[in-house]
């Protein structure tokens, strides 16, 4: 088969389209014949070589995919060769094919295209997981998700409306409209504004009971400051850093905690479970049309460098997927 | 009435004992006749102007207390004359009677003295509320208790013991038999052991699935390095000082989260609903003798800058009260 490989750490240009094995389904995985690959921030960071794949992953991009059973392994029941899937991955979306375990693939919801499914696996683990499990958002709470117009953020904003939530939001003006329409309730250019003293202002001086970030460090004080009593600071990316200086008092003043999670290197159990619980709770909603996914743009997957160049121009809105 | 009052912000000097006005109790309140107050750590806080009263609460020292109902204010139906009581305050335990919500009052659980039940409040509410709500410590898990000789500390192995956990502890050498004989697994004398590599071999690398820490600043990295996956390190003080820089990849690579909580700061609802769960959960583990308050030592109340001393010495292992 082919995949897009990375020919040294670097930028877009790194990648290549060649000629590599075929994979094969050990016990328990399937092969999936790929249709269509999503494009997440991650990818960039393994590219420059910052966020290599975990143990016994594909060593190629892609964290999600869409596409058909092309091969079944031992002891697997769920999944019958030609089924129409998508997939959370630990790697190797970038590609023809791709083995990876039954248990994180996920029928493709009604109303989804085979193509468009393959942007959701990654953001709706990434945003059930960090919203429901960790961040325990409910009806009534306000949520403050960064980066509005990523594909997590027009997800997350979707997502926190379906559970009766509030969403607010950090984007560029340029993408405001677009996530007024997903019903985000004010959203907050953080090029031009103070996104703790607007959340303020626009929530009565509540604040956020769930800040969802992917900044990390250089949003740190910030993002504790703009919490609700109570209120849950969840960071699933260091885009602005890993270490800073934090005031445990400003928690303690709001009675608040900060969770860091990742997906990608959880063990196989736990993102089996969320995977479940995707399908359980968040496939309805996407059938139902609450939630959908939003597609910026999409490229052949040979093409995947370009895909990047986009992605690190922040212009898209949603998601970017490869296709074949 | 008499209570114990500051006359400046300093050392146990400024204390004094001497005739005050006596409390009223406003609608939903009952004045209690004190027959101990627990001293706590906030004490000493509270005495050099560190740790202002909230707002409305009594201007005197004492989150804590034990004694009978003397008076009763409107819309109490829970209480009556003579009860005998203990009650988690907002301050005013040092003193000869106290007026507080009827909501934060429990009944002195059987098999646990008048005096004695003085000193379970605040540490009952402490520990139950950071353990089990807000740190979800399970059965089968582990526990690293810092200060494990503190009324909190001696509180938490027997909680954690009486839940399925596992208790470990820092604490000096002097007071390791002592925790054993309270159901400590190990316990780590933090003046001459990393407590982070022993608690690893104890363990057998897992670490601690919660970590209850009062240090704060000093301990943040060591605490965080300690937890387990999915780990969850509950600070609940700054005795080492409330900032400190964070890896937040350290956070990301365990799944893990940091809350920082106050009791005495938090509003009367959330307050009444922690006592609560104490008298459902907490109280008949007391009477059953599976968790009992320790006694360290008692003073007269006048003598309460004595009893601060022995605090500042930190030679003693438990609760120290003061007595009518």
């Amino acid at each position: 088969m082919h995949a897009v490989i990375r020919n040294a750490d670097g930028g877009p240009e790194v990648l290549d389209w060649a000629e590599v094995p075929d994979p094969t389904p050990g016990p328990g995985e399937v092969v999936i014949e790929v249709v269509a690959a999503g494009v997440n921030r991650a990818d960039i960071q393994q590219r420059r070589g910052l966020y290599p794949p975990p143990p016994g992953a594909p060593e190629y991009l892609g964290l999600e995919c869409s596409g058909r059973i092309f091969a079944v392994g031992a002891d697997v029941t769920d999944w019958q060769l030609g089924d129409e899937v998508c997939a959370l991955l630990p790697g190797g979306g970038y590609a023809e094919r791709v083995a990876v375990s039954a248990d994180t693939v996920l029928p493709v919801p009604a109303g989804v295209s085979l193509r468009d499914a393959a942007g959701l696996p990654e953001i709706a683990c990434t945003v059930w997981s960090n919203l429901v499990q960790v961040g325990r958002l409910s009806a009534g709470e306000t949520l403050l998700v960064h980066g509005g117009g990523s594909g997590i953020g027009t997800f997350a904003i979707q997502l926190a409306r379906a559970l009766g939530a509030i969403p607010y939001a950090t984007a560029r003006t340029v993408k405001h409209q677009a996530l007024r329409d997903l019903g985000v309730e004010e959203v907050f250019d953080y090029t031009t504004t103070d996104f703790v003293a607007a959340l303020a202002d626009a929530t009565g001086g509540h604040g956020a009971d769930v800040v969802l970030d992917h900044i990390g460090a250089k949003y740190l004080t910030r993002n504790v400051t703009a919490l609700a009593r109570n209120g849950r600071l969840v960071v699933i990316g260091f885009q602005g850093g890993r270490t800073a200086e934090l005031d445990l008092g400003l928690l303690m003043a709001r009675n608040a905690s900060l969770a860091v999670t990742g997906l990608r290197a959880r063990p196989l159990p736990e993102k089996a479970a969320i995977v479940g619980e995707v399908g359980t709770h968040v496939w309805p909603l996407v059938t139902a049309g609450a939630v959908r996914p939003v597609i910026a743009d999409t490229f052949p997957l040979p093409d995947a460098a370009q895909a990047h160049r986009v992605m690190e121009s922040n212009s898209h809105l949603g998601k970017l997927l490869l296709t074949r």
